[in-house]
């Protein structure tokens, strides 16, 4: 038996016209505004006419702490939601937009993977509806709007030292890191240093995925800070008179995104922010929409659930007045091997024991969701290398807890592989057993709150922060930023900040390094460690082999 | 009586599915790619179904030279593309997109006025179909791997003094004309001087432009000259490996944009290179399609005919294999008396003399274009202060030379306003009187096409060339360039390279101060004055008063 790529399974599949799907969930032709036939915007007239409906369910995917092995959310959410359909459920997924640079790093694609696939999967990893063009340009129209304010005279009294706002590309692009911009004399401004985040870094993009309407986007927009003057009173993009033309840029982009699985069940991809410096989930607006329009919903976050959950949990749904009704940890046997110690190149071989010792790392998780007051279950993502006893250990690890494993194959048979699974979420989430709540109350102080998700999530014994830090702290407290929450850029690979300690570490330390203060998306970044918010291609990048081959399909993309 | 704007007509416009439109010129629908429902790109699989049919006519709009007082050559294709569907016949417009970038410095908009204009023009002024964004991808990608070549050991061997290929936003940034990139440290790469161009500006502009299928396209990409060696051996975007994905890239830029007039009939608005360091024409991929569907093509070219028509027949029909049948010249009233003398602020007071003297421009376009062999007519494009004895100076002048002219009143008429033109140029067109040819032939000496344009055109008695332009002349014809076409950068106000010459200046010396080489594109831009690729924005840019209105409306655009 050959097994089939990604690609050739996707370009095997036989899409159904948008508008079909999108009637089949009650979503009318006149709602739809078509990129293309199989893809389409939902209209903010057709969404504001179900506010008044009644939400379905919203059901969590979430993961151990990654490894190499690799974990499968978004498959595993694919897969759910294929799931769910199939057993005569009306349900929907929410996932975020996948970032067009990074495309041509490494060979990629965030659509899902083998029979549990979103598609057309080459055009959402490329332009798809053009939503990060439009985030690249209002987050650089801003940028213009600074350094030509400052030509024109400064009125502001912008300190040129402290514009805190940089440029932004959707493009692995090292050398424009770190610049220095109006070079050329009088004509081109007063030269200062700069530099480019990648698109999903822009707090634009957190912006939009945090929107609850057009509205609300122009008030986080004019809102944001874009530098400080000397004496470090901020100056806000509004002072800029940028928000409106933002906004009118971003119009169409807050629209969220429809498109279909292999199995032609609805999907939102909608926003794709940073899951470090943001809070790493797809658009509050496209998973509000979906909660009207099905009866359950299926939504991802990024990272291990340390990090993606407790974002999603913190952030978005407390911001968004979410109640999440059912989550599902995913892990792999192969990862959990990782986290007991195995090397990447030996995980083929059974090893029952190094199963047990990492499932460490997916109990130290699922005691952490508890904390949230949502019901669990474990999705066993199944390699073919996975050995019965292997899966037994990671089912007897759930089963320690009180949640259920299940062993789910929507990579090899779509949404027939997790029935079992969204028969029981069915039953977690109709149960009625979700009592959620945020890990944190607002009124918390803001280096409270990073103690409670340092000890209570990461089980750090405290948080060490420098007198910078503690300047910060205190500033934003007094700036009348305490009652936001925090967003933690922590390495994801492990509870701690040391990305090599796997498994379940506590005890340790978080230093935190820096705060960054996202006014317009509402959020207090935590740096705890190295965050890089402009990727570099590699030597051989994946763009070499990029082509379209004589009938037209992509090349080297996958 | 009130005066409408042209956003208030826009709006009460009465927009025909796109698929309806394209239907009435024989579009199928499964041949279309819609984007919203009032845009569409058509396949390249229809535009190949279409290629052993007959041509349509092409006709060109063009204009005299640019004054302040404005022409409206835009406005006046679209309305003699209405009116020669108003008179029965099956007729297209070709125009070119607008860019994004300087919407937000002056008020402004690119989709005709009055009511002849092209719909919906919000969104053909914003991100329309995506293709700006698409060209400042692709070049960007082709930047960065520049720089991550360099970066991973240069074995090109690039002189970082020499890199040709620069950055581009679609964005009015003075900023980012002039930088120093990789700064940082070692992660960051090498530093060196570089700079960002507005996308329009682009050389993959105007490739996409000029390429007649993916395959040229990609041809054309890969042969892009992006820097040197230290021994000067240029290197392409192919030894990169940057072709393939570049194309991959552009696949949707590269199909046409079908979009309507007020009066619903269908229009192709595709690609909007720089009429001065490039060719100032839409895309040869929408105008050949364009002449398969309908009858009557009628297409308009950058700047005056000095510039854009000579472009347009130099460049884009000469490598295309393009004839056109008829030429219409775009007059005012208003802009003659600026050529014959008059200030801006005393263009409503009758002045006969003033139109007479004038005239000299209109009359010098009109002997120039009849060295293309192409028959001509002159549109008055009508103001309400033109007086009857200032429009039978213009018809006058041009039955002079042979052309009859016609006052136009499509900005208040519409359609109806053009039908004698439109009649005419009909009769020019069927007639057989075309006899088009390009100035000169492939095989002169790129020096001698400069001059040929020179004297031929601008009436200038030489060309001056200092010792590095005439080297760069020979090393350009030693290196196998000599028979491009060239590729003129001139000020559109005047035949000379004065702009404050109005009128119909001769015996003046051109000096060309720089010659570029655009091997993608296929020709060598040739510098005459100072060229500016990236805006600035005003003290008080449009952006500031840009905004959604309570309807959801954009507001300050237009």
């Amino acid at each position: 038996m050959t097994i089939k790529s990604d690609i050739e399974i996707a370009r095997a599949a036989t899409m159904k016209p948008i508008a079909e799907v999108a009637a089949r969930v009650g979503i009318p032709a006149d709602a739809i505004v078509p990129y293309g036939n199989t893809k389409a915007k939902v209209s903010f007239k057709h969404i504001d006419s179900l506010k008044d409906g009644k939400d379905g369910k919203l059901i969590l995917v979430t993961a151990i702490s990654p490894t190499p092995a690799g974990e499968g959310k978004t498959t595993t959410t694919v897969g759910l939601g294929d799931g769910l359909n199939r057993i005569g459920k009306k349900a929907m997924m929410c996932l975020r937009e996948p970032s067009l640079g990074p495309c041509f790093g490494v060979k990629g694609g965030a659509a899902g993977g083998g029979y549990a696939q979103v598609v057309p999967m080459e055009d959402i990893n490329l332009h798809f509806t053009g939503d990060f063009h439009a985030i690249t340009s209002a987050h650089n129209l801003l940028s213009a709007l600074i350094d030509n304010h400052i030509y024109w005279g400064n009125s502001l009294g912008f300190d040129t030292r402290r514009i805190a706002w940089k440029r932004v590309l959707d493009m692995n692009d090292r050398a424009l890191r770190e610049i220095v911009n109006s070079l050329g004399g009088v004509a081109n401004g007063f030269p200062r240093t700069d530099g480019f985040d990648i698109t999903v870094a822009s707090e634009v993009m957190a912006i939009l995925c945090l929107s609850l309407d057009l509205k609300d986007l122009e008030r986080r927009l004019g809102n944001i800070i874009v530098g400080y003057t000397r004496d470090k009173t901020p100056i806000r993009a509004r002072e800029l008179k940028a928000d409106g033309a933002m906004t009118v840029l971003l119009k169409d982009a807050l629209m969220p995104n429809l498109v279909q699985t292999l199995e032609n069940n609805p999907v939102f991809i909608h926003g794709g922010p940073f899951a470090n410096i943001a809070h790493g989930c797809n658009s509050v607006l496209a998973t509000k929409s979906a909660l009207k329009i099905a009866d359950y919903v299926v939504t991802e976050a990024g990272f291990g659930a340390d990090l993606g959950a407790e974002k999603f949990f913190d952030i978005k749904c407390r911001k968004a007045g979410l109640k999440p009704d059912a989550a599902v940890v995913v892990a792999t046997v192969r990862a959990l091997k990782m986290h007991g110690g195995v090397a990447k190149d030996n995980l083929k071989t059974e090893n029952v024991l190094a199963v047990n010792k990492g499932c460490e790392n997916l109990k130290r998780h699922l005691e952490n969701m508890a904390k949230f007051g949502v019901p669990i279950a474990v999705a066993i993502n199944r390699f073919v290398t996975d050995t019965d006893a292997e899966m037994q250990e990671v089912m007897k690890a759930a089963e320690s807890l009180g949640a259920r494993a299940f062993v789910c194959t929507h990579w090899a048979d779509g949404g027939a592989g997790t029935e079992a699974l969204a028969r029981h979420i069915v039953e977690l989430a109709d149960g009625g057993r979700s009592a959620f709540k945020p890990l944190y109350p607002d009124d918390m102080t803001l280096r409270d709150k990073v103690k409670t998700i340092a000890t209570e999530i990461y089980r750090a014994s405290d948080i060490a922060c420098d007198a910078s830090v503690e300047t910060a702290f205190k500033d934003l407290e007094a700036g009348g930023f305490g009652k936001l929450p925090v967003c933690m850029a922590k390495t994801q690979y492990s509870f701690s900040t040391d990305p090599n300690k796997r498994g379940a570490p506590e005890g340790h330390i978080v230093p935190v390094r820096e705060l960054r203060l996202s006014a317009g998306a509402e959020f207090v970044v935590v740096v705890t460690g190295e965050i890089m918010t402009m990727p570099g291609l590699p030597r051989v990048p994946a763009a070499d082999s990029i082509r379209l081959n004589a009938d037209g399909q992509i090349e080297g993309l996958f």
